[in-house]
Formats: structure tokens, sequence, C-alpha cells
């Protein structure tokens, strides 16, 4: 039993009771998924995850008729794990006539994705916030794979609502490979490739620490590695883990990956 | 795990998840509020009570200084039943300089308590119009023995918030006479005469329904009261209990009480 002595107890207690924890997604949940929801689980008072494949984020037609769905899988993984509610919206639900959003990003948020799949974050921030609107949580748990739409979205949600977006770590299968619904569209021999992809990154990462030519030894790496595996790269860089800014230093900055194996684009952060 | 296939789902899901049942209260509690709570504690996913001895409900200085206070014993009562939340506010919680409300009741409303202790009902419907804006609650608990605070709080309430009023059962003593913190402040002996115009009543209210001057009968009834126990009566009518007015049938009408007796003021309905 809680005693509240005045209203800010009161207000604490009871509105603080609809501390509600949010995973939104695509569906096609996998083990990344799961962390974030099980965060959730941890942090939240109640923990709604919706599945919503958003037609608007895809720059590419193709893309979003072709990104993997497997909602009776996707259920049985959130009854597993007592998910409070699933919400499983139409576009109707999200996409309702009246309230038009413009979002604009700023000439220096178009690098990495940004730069590469034209309208996709503009979608993305759209969509987030017509959810943090419908969903109204305290917290909403991302991915850091997708590290650069965890910044915009930041950015954009937690300047016009209460929630705070919760930053969760990269999970990676036992070749390393960052988890992601796409993984789903790949073979086995590109699942292989893109496994030694990243495992090729974390050891090249660790040997960055103790050198200077940063930048010749990324676009070495590059080169190597569409050669080797015969792959698209759409970018390959060191940036800031705050403000995405180009970087010489190893301090506070990741490498930056996005690529096509198979016609399927993957991307990943070390 | 609830699925929500649509943004009505949602809404009910999450945000009735709030389903608080509030019970307001003076403290100096009794099995009649315990009734209270049990019905929220049922009904509501969160219940709070609040304690609040509201000064300005008491059209008498007196009557509100010498109003029975048990904090203590208020708590741990609260506690055994496991109610979520005690709300103990302190007068400046309650009444914040800005919102100021001008309650006015109808000249139709100016009857039993409404006619005999001036302001209190304006009072209460102040209280409980400010409770209701604090706490937000979706029913709130009230006993039938205050049936006319609870008719003109429904009317007040209802009209602005989305909170229902609960009606609950008058719970009585085994003598008979209906539990109230009132009762605390009588002795044993008065205790024992309330007891018994209690059950003078009932048998009264039995015969009733086979007899038709019912007005007579109410009046030497009323007379044999004053008499036999020495007490002051404020008004013994028989009313209809939607509308509380005076009426000659017995159908949907109950006899409404106020007297004073050892200068504490008691009122029951049957």
């Amino acid at each position: 039993m809680k005693i509240l002595l005045n209203n800010i107890d009161l207000n604490e207690a009871l509105f603080d009771n609809s501390n509600i924890g949010f995973v939104p997604t695509m569906g096609s949940l996998h083990d990344g998924h799961v962390s974030l929801i099980k965060k959730s689980l941890k942090l939240s008072n109640k923990t709604i995850v919706s599945i919503f494949v958003n037609p608007k984020q895809f720059n590419n037609k193709e893309d979003y008729k072709k990104y993997p769905r497997n909602i009776k899988k996707d259920l049985k993984i959130l009854e597993k794990l007592k998910v409070d509610f699933v919400y499983l919206p139409k576009i109707k639900d999200i996409y309702k006539g009246k309230n038009k959003i413009k979002i604009k990003l700023n000439k220096q948020d178009k690098i990495l994705c940004a730069k590469h799949r034209k309208g996709h974050f503009e979608g993305v921030i759209d969509v987030m916030t017509r959810l943090t609107k419908i969903v109204n949580p305290s917290k909403i748990f991302m991915g850091e794979k997708d590290l650069q739409q965890l910044l915009l979205v930041k950015r954009f949600v937690e300047k016009d609502f209460k929630s705070k977006i919760i930053y969760c770590k990269t999970i990676r299968d036992r070749n390393k490979l960052a988890l992601s619904s796409r993984n789903m569209l790949l073979n086995k021999n590109s699942l292989n490739k893109a496994g030694k992809i990243a495992k090729s990154l974390i050891i090249f990462k660790k040997k960055l620490s103790n050198n200077k030519n940063l930048k010749d030894l990324i676009f070495i790496k590059k080169n190597e590695l569409k050669k080797k595996y015969d792959i698209k790269i759409d970018y390959l860089e060191l940036r800031n883990t705050e403000n995405l800014k180009l970087t010489n230093k190893i301090k506070n900055a990741k490498i930056f990956i996005a690529y096509y194996i198979n016609k399927v684009r993957l991307i990943d952060n070390f």
C-alpha cells in the first residue's frame, strides 16, 4: 500500500502507474527484438509491442513487398515472453486523414542511410511520431544496430513527447552477424559471407585503435571487402556515436557499414 | 497477452488499464467504508482511498472540530484490505488558489439535509469535483446511507467527468444502526437508542406497504420517536429514491430520517 501525502505523490503513483514500455517493430521477430522486449518487461509496468510494416519508410516498393512477415510465429514468441499487449494496427489506424506530419531533416542529417535511402528516415520519424502519440509510452526501446535511426527518433520524439528512448545493445548470432529481420531473406551462403564480413570488421576495429592513418585504412578495407565478398557497399565510415560526424578519432566513434549482399541491404556498426 | 487489432482496442486496453476505483472518505473508517473498498477492489484495477475531513462541507465549525479522526487505525484497516493507494491530501492540495468552483443547487434540491445544513452539499459537491479532477477515477464508490449526497454528487460529477458513481448498500451493525463515523461520538446509551430507532423504522416501513394514510402515519411516527427517545428530528419523510420528491406511493420510495441524539446528527433511510 502506497501512502500519498500530496498531489505530487498522487500524480507519480497513479499516472506513473501507466509506466508503459513500448517496443515498435516491423515483425519477423528475432533475438534482437526479444532483447528489447525483455528490457521493457524489466523496466516497465506494462509492455506493448507493435508489429507494423510501415510502407512510408520504404524508399523501394519491391523492398516493402518482400519484407519478411511471420505474424503467427511472432505472436507465439510474444506470448511466451508474457508481453502484456501486442498492437497490430491497420494502415488507417496510423495514417488517419487529419494529422499530416511534415518531417524535415537537416542537411547534416543527410548522411549514411539518410543519403542512400531517400525519404526513409522521414518515414520512420513520421510513423514513430504517430505511434508515440497513440501509445503514449513512458519508454521506447530501440536497438543500437540502427543507431542513426535511434538518434533521429530520439531527437524528434523526445522533443514533442514525454517518452524516453532507451538504447539496447545489438544482438549478434554466433557468427557475429547482427540480427535483423532481413537476414531471413538471405541464403546460407550469403549468411555465411555476412558473418565473415562482421567478424572481419570486428578485428579491423580492434586494430584501428593502435593506428593513425584511419581514413586510408578504411578506404583500403572497403575495397578489400568489396572484392573479397562481391558486395556493393553504400558506406564504410568512422563516425562519432553522438552526432554521427565523420571523425579521425577512435574515441566515441564507431565504424558504420551498409552493403548489399544478394540484393538484400544490411547495416551494422562496430 | 492481449492482442489489439486497432486503436479502439488499444485505447481500451492501455488507458482502461488505469481503471481506477476511488473511495473518498473523511476517515474514521468503519465496516461501511470497508464494504465500499471491497467493492472497488473487486471492480477496479487499482483502488485509491482518500481521507480528507473537508472543512467546506461543515456548516458548523464545532461539528468540524469534533468530527472523529483516527488516522493510525484507518491506515491499519486499509493496509489489511490491500488497498493500492491512500491519498491524504492537505487542505492546500485540494483548494489551490486558482479554480474557484461555484456550486448552485436548484430550488427543488433544497430538501432533506440540504434544507437543514446550509451550504453542506455545496461543500460536498465542491470537494468531490476537485477530488475527481485530481484522481481521475473510472469509478467512485459511495454509500446509500447518504443517498441525497450520492444523487447530487452523481449529477454534478458525471456531468463533467468520465467517472461513474457506484452505489453501495448501507451497512448496519447488529442492532440495525447504519454505520457512520459519527456513531463514534455516541455513548453506549445513545448507540442503544439509535439502534432501537432504526429497528422501529424498519418495522414501521414494513407495515407501511399495506397501508394508505401514509402522510398521517409518518407524522404520528415522527412524534412517537421524538417523545419515546427524546430526540430532535430534522425530518422524517417518504420520498422517491430517484428524484427525492415527496411521495405517497410505496413503490421506489424510502423513508428518510435525520435526527439529533446527544447533539450528534445521524441520518438514515429505509
